[in-house]
């Protein structure tokens, strides 16, 4: 059932996508040279699945089915399981050095598990019961979803039905006997053009007068209606050129896109959540605890800088001097404090109604917060230890030239054995996480995906149990209890 | 079996310590003033392990016995005891505002547990069946035992048998057929003269030529030959002051002592190593990863300390301000960031062939690593919140005589309904915990207590897999796996 | 002119101060053994101005007299006297290792030499030239003048005359044909018992209905109905042990106190302001300014701390090792980063209509800012190499005593050389500076003096030129002028 | 005498230079698209030298001819000169929002006025003489030099003459009666290819052993032998596109190349130093201070980021969030504390032998450490205002396209009057600084020009005067001077 990287891109090439790039539409999405290494970096989630040293971490066993299934389309049924989630993120993200986009259709399967069933519990509708079927389809399929939450949101200081466009949160147009009609946007949609289904959900909390605007729903990626607009990367035609080297990471790499939704139409079953207003502020918080946990792999990706920044100190003859050891050292340390982060949240998550085993919420905010400073942090040390030649290294065309090849080659040389074709390769593999495309997943997206720092911020803020820290501390300096 | 906080305080007026401090010798350690509120600390540790509501956390079940035990004198049996362990330190430091000073013999019986049972493996000694009739010994009796490893060490720069004076390294002088007697010193021990018990270890990885301080044994604290020597703390004597505001946690505090062995006589059947040089490295690091773990006492001390910024901040009026509230989030944010990184080195535990669950070595070192710098953060936010009056306040006396009292009471009102001696107190709470005799646990104990920072750095350094990330590295920017 | 420290000492036994400490009343301030150390350190503000190799530093000539005299009465005539005024903070933190208590009243006379003369430019007023009176006055008899400006302010939520108890803020109780009558006090009055004269300035910005507060004036410190009751500081009564080691700092030190002014009556030549409240925020942030440039002191402290953590590491055997080297580095690299900021706002100062040169008031800020930070971290690197020794050192007496000596002398060697009470006394010193007596000025008052962090922030935030950013970066991206 | 900015790019226009690029040689090289932003900025030290409003920062009076001439060809002759300096920086980098690139040319020229002086006391040449000579030469036709220095250094853990490759160091092959030959390269070359002269400098230390590689000297840029390898950035190919919103900066840039010299000839009056092997760490030293001082320019880009995060919060609507608000001010209060270390080091600058006023050596090492630091956290910040759109906004020919135009515009706009085309710029200019072309200069560069960090530490080590802080320190607490 689990599908093979092979089938994997297979399946996308039938899908019919609308994707514009470049002020162009694309014709051929699997294979266009900008989109496909973030095809090949969501294919590495279906093949180490079939690898036997990675199967504990990359399958799981369906609570529905009992069959094995791939852990991106898997409900999680204990603290073990969150725990295998945050290093299955590490694990891919040190074998990519990229985003791999799959986590966020996984955040949206598990938090959809529990909204629904919330709904149902309160109001007495069959959401969950649609759900669960929709869910066995993309386990049964071993389906790449879209989780897609955040609108564009126009005037940050209104609500969704003060806009002066009320389309700038995407909302239901047309409710119909056999579904419902929804238009608006979504952006910043990582891996949208890689997907099967793009799972849609409200972005914020909602009052009754923005009730149009709470609805969740699932469809296919290439439904009628639906339009992807790219996102540009820094150094993103780099993948235009020819050669290996300048890519830093020729094979793989991350999209973002716009997602248009004029008047697409969507059958009932497909949808999840329709008006309940007051429960569009609880399904964002729960998909946004359990994506926060999913920055576990920002350490896979900090393993692979931390593994580049040794290899050039190496080839440079730096090695052994003590401040390289020691930033090396701050490196590690920040990266696995941030593996910490995750893998706390995970240990002491808990069940909630619906079975569905939750991170532990403010765990996982104290663990984004920290992914919004260390990887800039690790970026600037990489930096350090890389040298100025990062970014003063010409190009792999003057490495090939026959007039300024051989003196790139006689002047980039360093210690005996060191080709310098591969001191330029792991230096712009360095560039591409620090400064690159990649660098657009390690950093920017880190400040901003599954939250931006504030949001984070203000949860931590909820969630602190203030009284009882308050209450400690009057008992242990001598304040009675009903003073002030 | 567990005793009561009442039978602790009982079992201490028994033992006949051998005590000094300024200059004399104290005839009554249970109620000097200064060594009291250390006692009322560990006294914590026995009351809560009857509190229903602590019982899960507190109290543990015995392997040897299968007993009810007070977790400190517990053996790990699973990653779920690790991960309790961690609460439980944080209990206790929110509970106490301090050092509770428990915590190293649980340690010391955990790490012995393990390297008893390997130098067994290698050598066909007994040492372990020893400590398991000791352990047994001590969790019948529920009693503390002081962990007793740093030596004074002399000059840093030689190792053991080759400092001028011998003794600068606590060792064996003379073996006999029942026994050994021992000679030297064990600096910095926390909550020595409330101990029951004190487990010798030696400090560092030795070679051959230093074999005579390979060693390791148990003995009662107040065994024939032991004298302590009390250490200084910031603001020691406030603890003789009448009145309680000035003290700032006047119930509880901490001490460290310096533990003289003058030739002291150990019997064979407390000895847990003799000579094996090449497992006091082994037992060093054995115990300093746990005693790491340790640390998360601080996250208890850190739970206070923002409790008692916010209720300051509530009694000036300013808990409103947006520094305020975002000073508070990330006073929170760092205390969190430390809990992950205990629970974390828990969660991710794994069973020693001895049996005991052991912490995640790298893990436990990064997270101490961080207790070497939040905390001190967390006091510079406390102090930023509580404003200058921490520093200016003029003493308990002041507010009470009937000149100036009247004065102060006016002068330091705030909001209505604000008692100004409670605003006095928990100032002076604040000034306890960064500046006073808590700041002593909470600061400087946290920088060099189970290693100073630059011991969990070479650890770190040790244990990150380097070759597995260049390893990643190379593969992604396209470098051979033969080539440089 | 200038005087002695000898004639200081002895012209402070002339005044008849009503000083309050631990609930009663001080007979002899000069000679109390916690206050003594804070009259010696502003002793040395009179000893070095008699020293030829200060003498460009300490003392400037008049420019109302053309005399030689004391810097600390001088008003700044050019950017060289205020670079030299940093440098001489610097000098004089060096060489006390503490808060030398004389800055506040050269600060004052410098922001009254200006807020005087603008309230006479626009009201006609005298109060320039009855400071210019006063000003000569001061310098004549080389004064100490205490600057009193902080209020205890009672809600911070509410303004002066909003207060439940009008006596929040010092106000004018009764105008007179010869004087006015005034009621309040004043908090944190560092160096008030040691001073010759007090100058009160409102505290906060002021509208009219809070007129009754916006007064200025000079009073000797002796006058009728004042009373100071001395605040607290930690380890405070370690001055009243015997010996000099534990003190850390055996000479020097600092104090606060509460300065309550009952009813005192101010005659008519020395009030420099008299409800022009739209003058007080102009004076306070004069004021500030001036006093936030004399954090240069701290930098001086800072020198102390750098060469006693040098020290203690050379003691140790450890001065060697490279993460001991690299901390000494930075912890050179941070305070020589504060001196930048004083040097700064000094060096870019300009003249103002009254003729007094004035700090750059947005470096000025910026400084004093770094100083609420890096004070702290100088800290916590010196106790990182400072070691635990630190805080659990045993008392002078156990040194001392002849049972405990020997073998503390014994235990605490280390290299060839060193004595041990030598040790001690650095430690001390370490402690003193970090969390001790020292600690009171070189932390918590770099953070709350001159204004607490959020302080400078507000000014930052309206000193920093957005229009003129903003136009740059929208015409280096091409935005036209008048576009959004 | 001095050159407008037509008139400099007409100049540029006749040099012959070998440049390649691309694998190419590139015929034109100031209409290159790549390469002609770079000659923009460095145009603008022209253009701003003509204004009025900053003639007094941007010009100078020759010292040797009393004329007005452009400040980057002047010979320091005061702290003033050195504090405009410091303010020529920042107004250049807040009017380019890039590297100008003409520093390297001021600073080599300084520092050779203070070498070649310094060379004929001990040896009795006449470097100077013939430098003053070339000087002049520079000043009368206002000329751009490239101040080379960075050898491409192969083995880092060998000196010049162990090389494998003699070259890896540029160095003397062949001394003739009228000149000398020279071989090597010079990698890093800010600004290259826009300069007239290439000022050549050895770039470390050295002993007799490598004295061939001793040598200073100026030649035209576009020399027999001299060739130029361009160095790529990220986003590079932005410049090559269409329209100008994508470049984020569309009209200034910078450029760095590795400039090689193959038995490159240099005529005697050009050399300005052979061989004196023990000057060349003097040199060295000189210009790293001057240079590190020239870092001021940062400051200018700070401004320009800065207003970029005001301008797009203002244009999402969020500049009155308090989190924004504060942000803000921290990336001020950071950019302002970089400005005082410039000019801190400038206005404590002082007079060399040779009359050249020489910025304060520890100072300006403490500001270029804070370079390396400061910028990457403004980045961050700015990263974390911006919001997630910055790095997943599509093309700007997709805003032009009639079919994904009009959507683009529909779902980006904000708050009224806001184009969504200007929200799209700011963001591209706030990626180019933070991960694109302007990114190598703003942080690469930041970390490694003018020194890595490790650089600057180990002069910190250096000049900070220990032994002075130790006597303090040990005088305060009581240890005797000749005690340890």
């Amino acid at each position: 059932m689990m599908m093979t990287a092979e089938a994997y891109e297979a399946s996308l090439r039938k899908l019919n996508l609308k994707v514009y790039m470049f002020g162009q539409k694309v014709s051929n999405v699997v294979d266009h040279p900008i989109i496909r290494p973030s095809m090949n970096a969501v294919a590495k989630t279906y093949e180490l699945a079939h690898r036997p040293e990675h199967e504990a971490i990359m399958t799981a066993t369906s609570h529905l089915t009992g069959k094995k299934i791939n852990r991106f389309t898997h409900i999680h049924q204990s603290t073990d399981d969150l725990v295998k989630k945050t290093r299955m993120g590490r694990l891919l993200g040190g074998a990519t050095g990229c985003c791999f986009q799959r986590c966020v259709g996984m955040d949206s399967l598990n938090a959809l598990s529990m909204t629904t069933f919330d709904i149902d519990a309160k109001y007495g509708t069959e959401y969950n019961k649609r759900f669960i079927r929709y869910l066995e389809y993309v386990q049964e399929n071993d389906l790449t979803c879209d989780g897609a939450m955040t609108d564009p949101k126009g005037d940050r200081s209104l609500p969704p039905h003060k806009q002066k466009d009320p389309d700038l949160y995407l909302r239901v147009v047309e409710v119909k006997p056999d579904g419902i009609v929804v238009r608006g946007a979504k952006a910043h949609q990582t891996g949208a053009v890689n997907s099967h289904e793009v799972i849609v959900m409200p972005t914020i909390s909602m009052r009754e007068e923005d009730k149009d605007y709470a609805v969740s729903f699932a469809l296919p990626s290439d439904a009628e209606g639906i339009t992807y607009i790219m996102g540009r990367q820094s150094c993103d035609t780099r993948k235009l050129e020819m050669g290996t080297i300048d890519r830093g990471n020729p094979f793989f790499g991350g999209h973002e896109a716009l997602v248009v939704f004029d008047d697409v139409f969507v059958p009932n079953d497909r949808i999840f959540m329709l008006k309940e207003f007051e429960f569009a502020g609880h399904l964002v918080e729960r998909f946004a605890s359990y994506h926060r946990q999913s920055y576990a792999c920002k350490v896979g990706v900090g393993d692979v800088l931390i593994g580049a920044s040794q290899t050039i100190a190496e080839y440079n003859g730096a090695e052994k001097a003590h401040h390289i050891k020691d930033k090396i050292v701050e490196m590690n340390h920040l990266n696995e404090s941030l593996f910490c982060g995750s893998l706390a949240c995970a240990a002491t998550g808990h069940k909630e109604p619906s079975g569905t085993y939750y991170v532990n919420n403010l765990l996982a905010n104290v663990f984004k917060q920290n992914v919004t400073r260390f990887p800039y942090e690790l970026s600037r040390l990489a930096q350090d230890i890389a040298g100025g030649l990062m970014v003063t290294l010409p190009s792999e065309q003057d490495f090939n030239d026959p007039e300024t090849g051989p003196v790139l080659k006689k002047y980039f040389q360093t210690r005996d054995g060191v080709l310098p074709e591969n001191r330029a390769r792991i230096l712009r593999l360095i560039e591409n996480i620090t400064l690159g495309t990649a660098a657009v997943g390690y950093l920017t997206e880190s400040m901003h995906g599954a939250g931006s720092p504030q949001a984070q911020r203000i949860m931590i803020s909820r969630l602190a149990n203030m009284e009882e820290k308050k209450k400690k501390a009057k008992a242990l300096c001598g304040i009675k209890d009903n003073d002030q």
